[in-house]
């Protein structure tokens, strides 16, 4: 199967590699806007050629988008409107609304498949790729009824290949959650990463004090702004929503602070050590949690 | 050379498996005010035995002082009182401007260290200390000229058997740089565990989405409330300080949200990213950008 990958970063990079590990790629093409990545993926052997944009969409029976999520919303129609019939698009965003009602009226809709695969690292660029990224990662696929039955056959020989636990939500609930569960993650860190930075120009050495504590909140901060900043904008609603929330309870915790109630800040501090329960289960097998919690949603398959 | 640990926990149990290690420790006691933690830690062989608390000061060479911030002010006076002459004092605590004002006035000062050592997990109490916690991390000792040449002789030594790397600083200028490095990072996950786990009662399944971004951001989150509560306590102001700071970070990163002027959302994230050149100095050799950076202040020794 002739594959072509648009965006060959970390994600789209890692997906190549697993494609053809897997023998389901037996043709790679890749396209990246920017010209040192297509060059570093066909080095690293990520890929093994570079085409026109028209000519990969056109010949390719899969096509997978691994490109900003501002791009993927612009970009969805023209590539429904240029691929083979037989072909299958598969995208990667990390936002899932504005791409679904990009090709929601489209006449080949049904050849897309509106994915998010939850996994990646703080680095980018080709050079980041590694397989194995996916493995025992949760893949969320939106508005299943609008895909054809072939295009989510194919997409779940992509995700076996990969390695992913997939389950089903529609759009919006999709981006609710990952603006908790992710985004929410991310902006805490970048902001902590600046706030400190930020003290660094008065206090200098401060640094010497940092331990793992710190690197380990804060090391979502070295994330790409190129690909967060499109994903914070499509998911605004819902991630200033959650972001409200944070700021709440951390006016509540300084409030006790200011106050020196000790016994309040404990109470706090009590009830976020529940997060133990969920960390364990997210560190535990994927598929364990996904089974027991998402009963009314359907698994394509567990693959641990 | 006799040592007695006063508090079994992370710190305390791991540091006494490197000084028997060492050869420095030839005999060890443990006290804890948790029975349990007591007899788990001689069960694991942490310390040799439990002795009364009179009996464990007035015949130790050395005595450790692993316990919560709150507790080692109150107690560093009467462990003071009670110490043979040549006997030394080491504290670990996490704040260190209100254990050197309780030791200040005191006839035996000059026989304790107030030392902090930047190491620990989000893991508690005797089952979690392991050999080699402290290896190549930053100790930082205080009010080093209230010290006796003997005290600070076995403190390096005890140091140096822990691997740590040793730098000089004021109680202040050290609560106010923890309250940036540590202490908000702790605040910054806690509240972020709290804040998603408060969405989770409405909305189910929302963690099925959580990645290993979520993971590593929220870990400190799993940190002991026992710990901790007396560390902000204890670190009010500075605490204060770099919370509100955080806070105005997050609310003007909101408003640019809101606004979804992705432009600016881009610029602060670049300027985020500024923190992995601080993360590369952390995780490379901490001697070294201890060494680069703290030209004012001495180095006793540098273990890598």
């Amino acid at each position: 199967m002739k594959v072509t990958i648009i965006g060959l970063g970390l994600i789209g990079g890692s997906i190549a590699i697993d494609l053809r590990k897997s023998g389901l790629a037996t043709e790679l093409a890749g396209i990246d806007l920017n010209p040192a990545h297509t060059k570093k993926a066909i080095e690293l052997g990520l890929v093994d050629k570079s085409e026109s944009e028209d000519k990969a969409i056109a010949t390719s029976d899969l096509i997978i988008l691994a490109i900003p999520v501002s791009a993927l919303s612009q970009l969805i129609p023209f590539i429904l409107e240029g691929v083979k019939k037989t072909a299958v698009v598969i995208d990667t965003g990390s936002t899932k609304s504005s791409i679904c009602r990009a090709a929601l009226h489209h006449a080949h809709r049904s050849q897309f498949v509106a994915a998010h695969q939850i996994a990646g690292t703080e680095n980018s660029g080709p050079e980041a790729a590694f397989s194995g990224l996916f493995r025992n990662k949760t893949n969320i696929i939106c508005e299943r009824e609008k895909s054809s039955e072939h295009a989510l056959t194919v997409a779940e020989k992509v995700f076996d290949a990969l390695g992913l636990n997939t389950i089903f939500m529609e759009p919006e609930e999709h981006d609710k959650h990952v603006a908790y569960v992710s985004h929410l993650s991310h902006v805490s860190s970048f902001l902590l990463g600046q706030t400190v930075l930020d003290i660094e120009r008065d206090e200098k050495n401060i640094f010497a004090l940092a331990g793992s504590g710190f690197s380990s909140t804060v090391r979502l901060a070295k994330s790409s702004p190129d690909m967060w900043a499109p994903i914070f904008e499509q998911n605004a609603e819902y991630l200033s929503q959650a972001l409200l929330e944070y700021i709440m309870h951390l006016q509540k915790f300084q409030y006790h602070l200011m106050k020196r109630d000790g016994k309040e800040l404990h109470k706090i501090m009590m009830e976020a050590n529940q997060i133990r329960r969920v960390l364990n289960g997210i560190d535990a097998s994927a598929s364990i949690s996904i089974n027991s919690k998402l009963t009314n949603r359907q698994i394509i398959k567990s693959t641990n």
